[in-house]
This record gives structure tokens, sequence and C-alpha cells, in this order.
């Protein structure tokens, strides 16, 4: 069948495969769309490789400190080729696994860039698609500001990042969210001499303030630089790098320039305006069934306004398939998606931080613990510093969750159950954590939130 | 007040100090008595330390590998003295906070060796200390095997070799349990020719079968020698180490050998027959809720018949403490306590293996799901290992997870919930895990289970 399919899926990113894949469980006949490769940004060019890279630092870390644990070891320097070896293996063992799921599913996959030509119609290179349901899952692009042009060489996007052949020098990171501490965190790992320039006041500034200055505090210890309140003004290319001025008329020099200023929907000259879909400073407006205004034609990833994560993709993409099935899923619940940035130390969310709860359920309803890991065997083993903060109602659930420290990126498993299936302390601090081990911690929290501390003082 | 507590405690190691911590919080009187140290086993002979010198072989495999990611580093020994410095700094910084909350939660805390000499009486060095309710918690040793005496030296108990000066040429570890596969682990990452001898048929043999064969396929590829099924039947001391002869008549030679073959109850010569109060083998026997026969006598930690884990001991603390201040807490479920050996791989468990869980819901009400972790993002860069089994009751609850690999053994936060709050698989399949981690392993598992995998064929 090469027509008239069920669900017409234009891009094959996290989003757009997992609908696929999704659909095809469901005996529903799927055309998957995808100019590139499937997997997308997150396995390509995004959430894959970047933890490699920030795994090769966590190596070169270990070998450099290695002497705090009794261990004779020297650190000699970065093989950026094996660095990049080591990532691309990742990459590409994930992509085989990938194709073979794809292609074991009965999935229809056309390579080629599509364009929507009718609401219920692609376009790919003069062949037309049609299906009962088409869904939109063209991702995101790594976005610059004006004056700052990605040359790729001094400038880079984080795509570019991703595949020096050398350890910068000296690097400039624009942007002090996810990707920017991700980023300057591993560089500074493999050996970059660092700095991070941030227009809002604060590092990681969507998380908890106390999450911001535990980062930055570890940052500093680390030697990583950083400017924040500082937007950014100009760019200049010199003979050796790049030289930036920020406000207040402070320059910068550096190898290179990353700019880390976030994602924007890839959704221009595809035909989403031309077919009538309401969009919004490029991206996909969607009810929170992810339809879109016009009939039959859906939603998901980083086109639509929200949290874009590769999860979150996987997440609505599923929906997708189910609802388009008839199985009429229950609305994903956005705040129950969980968050983590992989940067030393790492930080994991759930839900609302303080000063969002305190909106939300007012400043007398909310109360929060801050369990410092110092307290935590494992953690203390590990060496890291760091701590779980949680935030509930007053007599009522915890509505945040919010963990900064080495590996704490891994506890966000169980937080994420607490967090969506609305636990009270108490139901929590009854049960007993595997002692040492860092989701103790969380344990530890709770057991003090529920009024009787183990590890803790009250 | 020196006399006539509300609880006496009898030994301040977990279940005693949890127990002595939360009598306190509930405003009881409270006199916990220790002969050595606060923290007893756990802290200063067992869980930390282990823990601390398992990781500082992680920093020395990692400096050997460190090719694998691209980092260029040379690992050149082991400074023993350095490895103990870090572990004794880890259970110094541990034991003085410990002390700490015992000293400002209004605890006698009383040094000495007690015995009981009447059923509300403790004796330390001809004081007699009563109380309302007694509760006994002195904890276990090393146990060893006729023909084998500890001299310390050559034949070591697992805190003998929690303090070598040097690592040890070579090893014979006696027991293939969590004790002796943990050492061996460590031993063989910090450069010692190790082999384990077993009697059961496989290694971690309390463990999911599936779970014991990964265990050995790692250790076999890592060079740890190991020898199952193979009983224990002679020892000779050697001008150079040690010679053991197996069943079979199979000798091996090796510089120490540690007897890991469990641990027993310390419960002989401190007045508890004398008391009345029932035993068995040395065990301490209770009902559900750890009363002891003997009325106004409580028991809790290793000397109670059941898993010897310090979180059980913290568990069962602060359930007698609750008991006694009347909150009528529920009855621990013994099956929901986690388990983690934190060897590399590491294994963690809840609930039953598929055997068990056969026996119980008989062999056709039973389903598992294996999940390779070869499909998960974050073991891929991690380069381990394992899997993550499931077991579950045919349109029934999770009564089983089994996990095996490089830092599973933080899972089991997750793991733990799910098992005992009895979640079903749509409800776990449900919630998008974060990408990429290794809990996402676990909601890949669930995923599949429910019917919807999505990184998994069916």
């Amino acid at each position: 069948m090469s027509d008239g399919y069920d669900v017409v899926i234009l891009g094959g990113g996290s989003g757009g495969y997992a609908c696929a894949l999704r659909s095809a469980q469901l005996g529903l006949t799927v055309a998957l769309i995808e100019k590139d490769k499937v997997g997308g940004t997150c396995l390509h060019r995004g959430c894959i490789p970047t933890k490699a890279l920030l795994h090769a630092g966590e190596v070169a870390d270990s070998a450099r400190h290695s002497e705090d644990f009794g261990i004779k070891a020297t650190f000699e320097g970065v093989d950026m080729p094996g660095v990049n070896k080591y990532k691309d293996d990742v990459v590409a063992k994930l992509y085989k696994g990938l194709q073979g799921l794809i292609k074991s599913a009965k999935i229809d996959y056309i390579e080629g860039a599509g364009t929507l030509v009718a609401p219920n119609t692609v376009e790919v290179a003069g062949r037309r698609i049609t299906g009962k349901n088409v869904v939109l899952a063209t991702g995101s692009y790594s976005k610059t500001i004006p004056g700052l042009d990605l040359d790729g060489e001094k400038v880079l996007a984080s795509e570019h990042a991703l595949n020096l052949q050398k350890v910068p020098t000296s690097a400039i990171v624009l942007g002090g969210g996810v990707i920017g501490v991700e980023f300057a965190s591993a560089w500074k790992s493999l050996g970059a001499d660092v700095t991070i320039v941030e227009a809002l006041p604060r590092l990681v500034a969507a998380e908890d303030p106390d999450i911001s200055k535990q980062v930055e505090r570890t940052f500093r210890k680390r030697g990583i630089g950083f400017k924040v309140g500082k937007p950014f003004e100009k760019l200049e290319k010199t003979a050796t790098g790049v030289k930036v001025t920020i406000a207040g008329g402070e320059t910068l020099e550096a190898e290179i320039l990353l700019v880390a200023v976030g994602r924007g929907p890839s959704t221009a000259n595809i035909g989403y305006e031309a077919q009538g879909i309401t969009m919004d400073r490029g991206f996909v407006l969607t009810d929170e069934r992810l339809k879109t205004n016009v009939a039959g034609v859906y939603a998901v990833g980083d086109i639509v306004p929200g949290l874009q994560l590769a999860h979150r993709g996987f997440q609505q993409g599923i929906f997708v398939a189910e609802d388009i099935a008839g199985l009429n899923p229950p609305v994903i619940d956005e705040s129950g998606i969980p968050r983590v940035t992989y940067s030393d130390p790492e930080v994991a969310s759930m839900g609302l931080n303080e000063d969002k709860a305190k909106e939300q359920y007012g400043s007398d309803k909310i109360e929060t613990y801050n369990y410092n890991l110092g307290g935590n065997g494992k953690s203390q083993i590990l060496k890291t510093q760091g701590f779980i903060k949680l935030v509930r109602v007053t007599d009522g659930p915890v509505v945040g969750i919010h963990m900064v420290g080495a590996r704490v990126g891994e506890l966000i498993g169980e937080a994420q159950l607490i967090y969506n299936w609305e636990a009270y302390p108490a139901e929590v601090a009854q049960l007993v954590h595997g002692h040492p081990t860092q989701n103790e911690a969380l344990g530890e929290a709770f057991l003090a939130l529920a009024g009787k501390p183990l590890h803790a003082h009250a």
C-alpha cells in the first residue's frame, strides 16, 4: 500500500518514530517520512552523543582525582578522535537497533523531505502520501541570536560542538540552560577553559533557585567560569578565535563560541501555514489531545510549545497513536515529565519549584525540606555534594522534587512515581530504602518531611 | 534519670540506634547501650567501608579502561594506605554525624558491654539499667566453618579484609553470596587474582538464576575465577599463604583466604537464654511485631531470622519505637525490603524470583519479561551489560523485579515503590521515563510488559 494510510508521520525523531511504532502495534497502517536519519536530533545530534561526551569527561575526571581514592593513575590527556569514536559507536549501535525495530514493525519508511500539501497529504519528492491522520513531528534546530552567524568553525551550535576533532583550548558558552551547562561541564572535564555567559540572573534558571546556587558553587570549584545577568552584546572574530562583549562592556576571548540559546521549531516552508495550521512564533499549537486546529492533523515533540525533551516526544507520539486507534488515552500531564541535566553535578527535578508552588498554592501553604547529601553514605563515598529539596503542600502531597549532585539523575525514576502518584510523605517514609544507596537520600528526605527524620536533624 | 527508662536498647548498630532516635523523637526516655562504637557493623566493618573499597576499585577500573572512552590515562597501581584513608575518612565523617544525632536527641548513651539480667534490666559494668521495654539489638558476627580458624592474617573474616595494608597478590573467597562477590569484585579491581569457592551451584544463589548467570558471565570476562557446587573440604597453611582443597580433590593456592560464609547472631552469653527468651540456633525468635516471648522484650536487626541488612534494622528499629509509643505501625513486609549487591556488575532485586513466584502462584500464572540493557542508551554509554527481569502474576501486579548491570543498585528506589505499591505494568507504562537514563530501562520493561514495547521487541 503506497497511499491511504491510517497514519502519515512527518519526521522520524523521538516523537515521530514512537508514534509510528505504537501505531503499527495497534494495527494501524503507517508511513514514516524522514529526510535524514530515523532517531532525529536526540539520537544523532542531541541527548545520546552529549551524554557520551559527558561520560568521557567523567572518565577523565575520575583519572585526574584517582589519588583521592587511593588509586595511582595519571591523566595524560584526551584523544578526541577516540572520544568521537566511542560516541559514534554508541550512536551507531542504537541507530542500528532502532532501524531494526522500524523494519520489523511493518512501517513504510520513506526517506525524503516532506511537505504538507493538503491536510491529509504529505508530498515527498513528487510522491503524494495520504493518510486519514497526519502527525507533524518535524522537530527543532539550534537557534541563534541576531549578530551571531553560526559558521561551524569559530561560532558553533551544539551539533558542530559534538564533532570537534580536538578539545578547544578555551570556549565561551552562550547560554546557561541545560545544553549550555552540559557542554561547559563536558569541555571542562576534557581540559578546556570554559566561561558561560547567561542573560538571566542564574545558571539553569528553569530550576529551583537553590539548585542553581549549588550548580554555581560546584562550577566555581571546578573552575568553570560564568557570567550571569549579562546579556550578549557583540561578537568579533579574531585571528585566534572569538571576542565576545557582554552587558557592561566586559570582553571575553576564546578559541570558540558555542551558541546554546535554545532550540526553535523546524516548521518553516513545509506547508504548515499554507494548510491553515494555527501557529505561534513557529510553534504548532495544539489542544491537550495534541490536535491542531485542522481536522485529522496532530503535532508532537519539539514543535509543540512546552518542554523540548526526547521522552516528552516519546510520550506524545504514543499518546497520539493510541488516540487515533480509539484507546482514548488520558491527557498527558506535562508537569509529570521528568527533567534531567547531565552536567557534573547532575540536576534532576519533578514538578514545581518553591516559587512556583507558592504562586500556585499560596506562600503559607507550602513547606520545603532540604536533605543534604552530606548525610548520605553513598554520596560521601562518591565524594559528591548536593541535596534533595522537597516542596509539599501543607498536609498534602509533594508537588516538587529537586535534586543536585553526582548521579542524582537516576533518582528521578523514583521521584517521578512519587510525584505522579501524588504520594504523601508518610507513604514513602513507611518504606525503607536500600543502604547505602543514593536513593536512600530520597527516603531520608521523606522520613524527615513525614516528621520522623533518621539520618538528619529535624 | 539513670533508671526506669521507657526503652532500654542493647546494641547501638543500625537497628538499635534507629530505635533510639525514633523513640526519643516520640518523647520516650531512652538508654542506648553499646560496647564498641555507635553505628555497629554496618558503619564500621560492613556496608560503608566495603562500598568505599568497591568504589576505589571502580576508580581503578575506570583508569584501566579509559582508552575505551578516548581518555588517555595510565593506571599505575593501588596505594592501599591511601585507599584505607579514603575509606576511613568516609566512615569517620558519618560516625561523627551519627554521634551528633545521638547526642542532640536526648538519648542516654551508655558505653559498655551489657547483659540481660532480668526481662526489664540490662547490666553494664555492675550498673543496672531498667526499662519498661527492652530492645535486643546485638547484631551479628562473621561466621566460619569447622576446620577454619580465622587468624586475621592468612585466614580472614570480612572485618580483617577491610584493613589490609596491601592488596593481596591472590585471594580465595569462600562463599559466593553478597559479601563474597563484593570482596571478590573489589579485590579484582584493585589488582588481586581472585577465586571464589561456593558450595551452592551458582553465585549469588539467593537471586534469580538468570541474574546469577549474568554475574558469572561478567565475572568470567573480568577474570574472576569461581568454583560453584564445590564445598570446601580442607585448609592448609603454607609458607606463602593458604592451600584449600575443595570437593573433588582440586586444590587452590593463594596468599589469603577470605571466609564469607555468612553472619551469625551475636547472642551468646549475654543472658538471653537465662531470661527465658525463645531462640533458634542463636537467633532470637519474635512475632511479626518483633516481640519476643518475654513480655516487654523486643528484638531487631541481624539477631532476628531474615535478611541481614542494615536498612531492615533501621525499619525494624523505627517500627519497635512506634509500637512502644502506641502508634500501632503496620507490620513490616519483609519481601518489600530492597536488596542490593554492590559488586561489578551490581545486582538489585525486589520480591520473588521466577521460581519462587511459580511455587507461590502456580507455573501457569506467572509471566516474565527480560529487558536487555543493550537497548538502553545510558547503559551503552557506560559500556555495561545486563538486564531487568520482571516477574508478574498474569493479569496481576509485578511480584518480582531483578536487575543486573553497572549502577543498577540505584534503580531499586523506583523498583521498591512499584513493588510495595503493587503497581500494575500499565500504571508504570503510562508514565514516561527520562531519556537517556538507566531508569528508563525499567520504564521500557514495563512498557513491554504492558503490551506496548517502545525500544524493544515484543
